[in-house]
């Protein structure tokens, strides 16, 4: 076997605690192929950092990949640690007898390229320079992504790919993949996706690149790691995270609480001490709380508290470069443009497919994936469309959805 | 008379240019009087800056007050001078023989305390200090700018208000006005408005407010005249701006339109020269053009070259301390809360009222505004409520509309 079956150095803690994923640790692919990107430039390496869960049979074709989205990483399922409260994203969907069943399939995962969690992106070394690569590292698209993924299934000996799975920017590369790689795929579930943003998407991504490139911090896309733009890119979050969510989700969520206002003692809003670092994190940045004598401006409602907490923690977790070039990556896929008509784009596509709109998803509305779906269906493959009536807005793909599951377990039968 | 009238001292544009306010002036209300505000802190005087158009009739009762919006002034109808390209922001609705007829109306708007376009604002100096207030000037309230007005429409003269008309904030204005000073208050328009912001709104506003907070520039509010935050009051604006459209009025306008590239002559998009100006105003802002080698955030769609265009004329108009005080004010807005529910708010209004929703405002939605009249309709008051379909998004109260024309007019007649 190849390193793919990683469980075969390791207890199976799959078995020892049952429905759960368990212990995972994360690995890399290290290609040292250059690799020329669609605008035509080449690194001449890369690593992507992946996990895998449940094992690759002899036939080699039970690997289910996992995608993920604009923001989240390679670690999609299972715990890092004894002590680790977050599973992985995805954790819900994936996992002994869960929707995607580990017992069954080799689940696997990476952090695309272009990122920040692992895998080569602008903040990984240039070899050629010894320094980050900053905006010098090419401009990502969703191909790039697939294509990279590819090399990385070759590298596991994975022969085919029984299902390629993934919402939002995953649900991208899963029909990029579909297209792609015709013969390799022979499932695809692209869900709250879009073959192509609309204005106000593309809109909602320039606004937080702005945000960054407009922050002095940013200095070009040269910083120090744990340095750079973190106000550029909280801010960045802060909106994109409200485009995530629903009017309805917030509302019910947070509505108009009040904030408990601070006590001598310092305890108030549960955020309060993170709302402080948000504040104020550096001599850059200047302390909301500083402002005692209006004190107008400090945070009132929950809401604003949730939100400040949300870039507080992404600040922490996310390369601002990775953020410009993903957010990129996204609003220049664009399947129709790029093949002449979305039917056309999928002419060769023998995957059977799945996708999966949400009512109450306004960033890639379910009429985005009745288009996909619809195209499909014109170019005369097998493809079905599943419309799911939630308020949770667009992050209703990642959350507690048994009818979610149900779909996706049908759909792998 | 009072100075109200000053069609007195000028020759009447309205009548050689049909259809038309013409040539307007804008005036001071200084008040000299101690003014204390909702939060109990006073300031010595203040100035509210207006307009009128058409004549007040001799019993004093034709009034039809305009309440602007966040982001608008005093200046709703008419031109400044005759080179003037841009009329006043609600030119299509005011004007002899118009909606708001001007030739049976006498029509006031002035600039909200709190704002930038010279009434008293944190932007005014504070006579006690001779420095700006800054961000010492009291916090501000709907209600605030509702008892200031009512000072100002006093000193001229003013019987009663025959209507009070406004939109977004402009509506919450009109709420206000129309329980504050029940006798006052003949009729009452308010439109694509709320009587409570929902999560969603206040987040939006929250993350514009951080981007200014957090703008290094900001400097706990203390900065000179056409200087201070500007990247952050752009941010804010760029972002707050896809608010007020609709995803189908974005896609119809941009889709995902490509700029042309720019050619050596330096012709490209309509807005490139101002997309220079939004990247490089000042040395702390780092020029997107200046970043050539990987140049993959320029500018690629028209959308981006829109939003940055609206985020650089913002801030050569708008005052980051202002736009700060005003969004307070529109999140802490919340009749229910204020007065124990939305009947009792509306327990003493004698006004004649119509609410009028639009279907694509998802700003402030069609709901939001069903609710008030729902409310109203309960309290036992003459109300009306109209939902006017169109895919214009929370804008749609400002742009054409024959619709929207008849109703006001009819409320009016």
């Amino acid at each position: 076997m190849n390193d793919a079956s990683f469980d075969d150095d390791s207890p199976s803690p799959a078995r020892s605690e049952p429905g759960e994923v368990g212990l995972v640790e994360p690995r890399d692919f290290v290609s040292s192929a250059p690799f020329t990107f669609d605008n035509g430039q080449s690194i001449p390496g890369f690593t992507l950092r992946y996990e895998t869960y449940g094992r690759l049979n002899a036939a080699r074709d039970n690997a289910v990949l996992i995608c993920h989205a604009l923001s989240g990483d390679h670690h999609c399922a299972g715990i890092h640690s004894l002590s680790d409260k977050k599973p992985g994203w995805w954790n819900n969907l994936i996992g002994p007898g869960k929707a995607v069943d580990t017992n069954k399939f080799f689940v696997l995962c990476c952090n695309v390229i272009g990122g920040c969690q692992g895998s080569s992106g602008p903040s990984s070394i240039d070899p050629r320079t010894g320094r980050p690569y900053g905006i010098t590292f090419p401009a990502v698209t969703i191909r790039d992504m697939v294509r990279t993924q590819k090399l990385w299934l070759d590298s596991l000996g994975v022969a085919s790919l029984y299902a390629v799975i993934g919402g939002s920017m995953g649900g991208m590369q899963v029909l990029q993949w579909a297209l792609e790689y015709p013969a390799f795929v022979k499932r695809a579930l692209a869900m709250a996706t879009t073959a192509r943003e609309g204005a106000q998407a593309i809109a909602f991504n320039e606004v937080g690149r702005q945000a960054i490139l407009q922050d002095p911090e940013w200095n070009h896309g040269i910083y120090p790691k744990n340095g750079g733009p973190r106000v550029g890119l909280a801010i960045a979050r802060m909106m994109a995270h409200i485009t995530y969510l629903s009017d309805a989700s917030m509302d019910r969520k947070f509505g108009r609480k009040a904030v408990r206002p601070r006590s001598a003692s310092g305890s108030g809003s549960q955020h309060s001490a993170l709302n402080s670092q948000l504040s104020a994190p550096s001599d850059s940045m200047e302390g909301l709380d500083a402002v005692a004598p209006a004190a107008t401006f400090d945070v009132r409602f929950e809401v604003e508290s949730y939100l400040r907490y949300q870039g507080q923690s992404f600040i922490n977790r996310f390369d601002a470069n990775s953020y410009l070039y993903i957010t990129r990556a996204l609003d220049q896929f664009d399947l129709a443009a790029t093949h002449g008509s979305l039917e056309k784009a999928f002419a060769g596509v023998e995957a059977s497919t799945l996708v999966v709109g949400f009512t109450s998803d306004w960033l890639f509305p379910p009429d985005q994936n009745r288009d996909i779906a619809l195209a499909l269906l014109r170019a005369g493959k097998r493809v079905s469309y599943a419309e799911l009536s939630t308020d949770l807005g667009h992050d209703s793909f990642l959350l507690e959805s048994p009818q979610l599951y149900d779909l996706v377990r049908g759909f792998l039968d």
